[in-house]
């Protein structure tokens, strides 16, 4: 049997057939559209995972299950999304619109908490009981896997971990609240870091159209040396230690997965934050969890989705 | 068959024997005596446990296992407590000096995670697949049942959620870091509170001898509209709130108890929790965790510890 695991980005649909052990068969994709109504993007998700299997060496009938990672949460029990914010939708039955086209079991989860799963199954925590994988872009989304499988919580909305606050007082969030991690620890926050420390010593960025500095700028900045740069790294890679201290402090996972799109700095980012940790963790004589690095990139959530329905 | 719970504490130890539903059906207990080194301590214990089911209707045939919760961790697979600060432990085998008194399996978990263990079977999370208790106390104790069952890590040293980072660069904490959330909420958080904000308003904390207010001073002072009381009140069910918030971002539990001596001003603590709670939540029109008093008081030591072995 397969699996199809399908991406629902604001921009772009991914799908794709994944085997048993988690291997991505192939990818299609097109894009979302998403002014035209949640019906169209459901339908065109349904078509996108037929697409994916004609595409590929099975048929229909090896087609076990279909799994969505969305920019949002799903209810498991009733298949309704209650609401999805960057595509604007609001109680939308996800379920039973995709099931209208393909009648295979449909499964759906959070994007953060479906690229968890891929990297439990496939990538950098595979065989580990107990992760926590961060995915660090314009926002900071997390997964939390728990005894091999997805940890979602009571009411099916934990892993918020980018509004665990900390910095009470801080910087207000898009939440309401002040503090949350994500405002200290996103690309949307290294690039913040980088414009205020470049204000105060110029440099690189100083120079640049501050609409064109990205998360990769700083890091080809602190990486050539730029003063500026290199202090908003290190504030950057504190904040990050200090809520992977809190994870480690509240969950002791074996290992905390860095993906999304800073994470591509690699061990440039992730060196300065192990040896932080080494200072921050409660118990330092005792063995706590490595951070590592995802390693499915953007596979991860067409992988992980599919893998909803083999858990 | 029953089971007998040791909680041994800084000052005294208290052990009793417990049901299978976690009825406490006795109680004995002696001085610490912390000065005299661990094996005339752990000699004590195994003797109060004796002594238990000897003033109990059962005998030590019917006695099934022993539990210790301690104020620090027991690594499950050897016995060996690495290290109990408070008690000047460090690597005592604690489960082989037992076995040589008492030939019964033996358990052992730190406090606050065995009374989280006591109220999910006897107290106000019963029921419960996922809760989460706090003790709000000296310091801020956590412990996490996640499925009916104790959740300790990989590396058996999780739910140290009193040193979960709240604000980065804050209070300096015992721990070497800074801003963790024990120093915002804590018997000593709210004390120290108090203190600022009677140095700035006088009344009535301010007229008395620095060293004789506690957190029921405080709590007294604030019932009784002392302004310097109600605003560190105010203060501090705000960063008790946050600390929560991050908790139900993070894990959503069903129910978040609250236990220690702070607990004790009941609803007059918890009431401002919860409506503070309501404007923090992340997901805003959906049900999450409701915040309770703990229910079993200085009972949940013993019953916590006793129901290790009953798992």
């Amino acid at each position: 049997m397969v699996y199809v695991g399908i991406d629902l980005g604001g921009t772009n649909i991914a799908a794709g057939v994944v085997d048993d052990h988690g291997k991505l068969l192939n990818r299609v994709s097109c894009p979302t559209g998403v002014e035209r109504g949640h019906e169209a993007v459901i339908a065109d998700m349904a078509a996108l995972a037929l697409e994916a299997i004609e595409k590929s060496d099975y048929e229909l009938s090896d087609l076990a299950a279909v799994g969505v990672g969305l920019p949002g949460i799903m209810d498991p029990n009733t298949g309704i999304v209650p609401f999805c914010t960057n595509l604007g939708w609001h109680q939308v039955p996800l379920v039973e619109l995709m099931r209208r086209v393909v009648d295979k079991p449909i499964y759906g989860d959070n994007d953060a908490t479906v690229a968890a799963l891929a990297e439990s199954v496939a990538g950098v925590t595979a065989g580990c009981a107990n992760s926590v994988f961060l995915t660090l872009g314009t926002g900071l989304g997390g997964g939390i896997i728990l005894n091999h499988k997805i940890y979602s919580g009571t009411h099916g909305v934990a892993s918020e971990l980018g509004h665990m606050i900390i910095v009470a007082g801080g910087e207000l969030c898009s939440c309401g609240n002040r503090g949350c991690w994500e405002r200290y620890a996103s690309a949307t926050a290294l690039i913040r870091m980088s414009k205020e420390a470049s204000a105060k010593y110029g440099g690189a960025l100083a120079d640049m159209n501050p609409d064109a500095i990205t998360a990769r700028t700083v890091e080809d900045a602190a990486r050539a040396g730029d003063k500026a740069a290199l202090e908003a790294f290190d504030q950057f890679t504190d904040y990050l230690a200090l809520g992977i201290v809190s994870i480690i402090n509240f969950l002791d996972p074996e290992v905390i997965a860095i993906g999304g799109g800073v994470s591509g700095a690699g061990d440039f980012l992730l060196d300065p934050v192990r040896e932080k940790l080494k200072k921050y963790v409660f118990y330092k004589t005792m063995p706590y969890a490595r951070v590592e690095r995802a390693a499915l990139g953007n596979d991860a959530g067409i992988i992980g989705a599919a893998m909803l329905g083999r858990m």
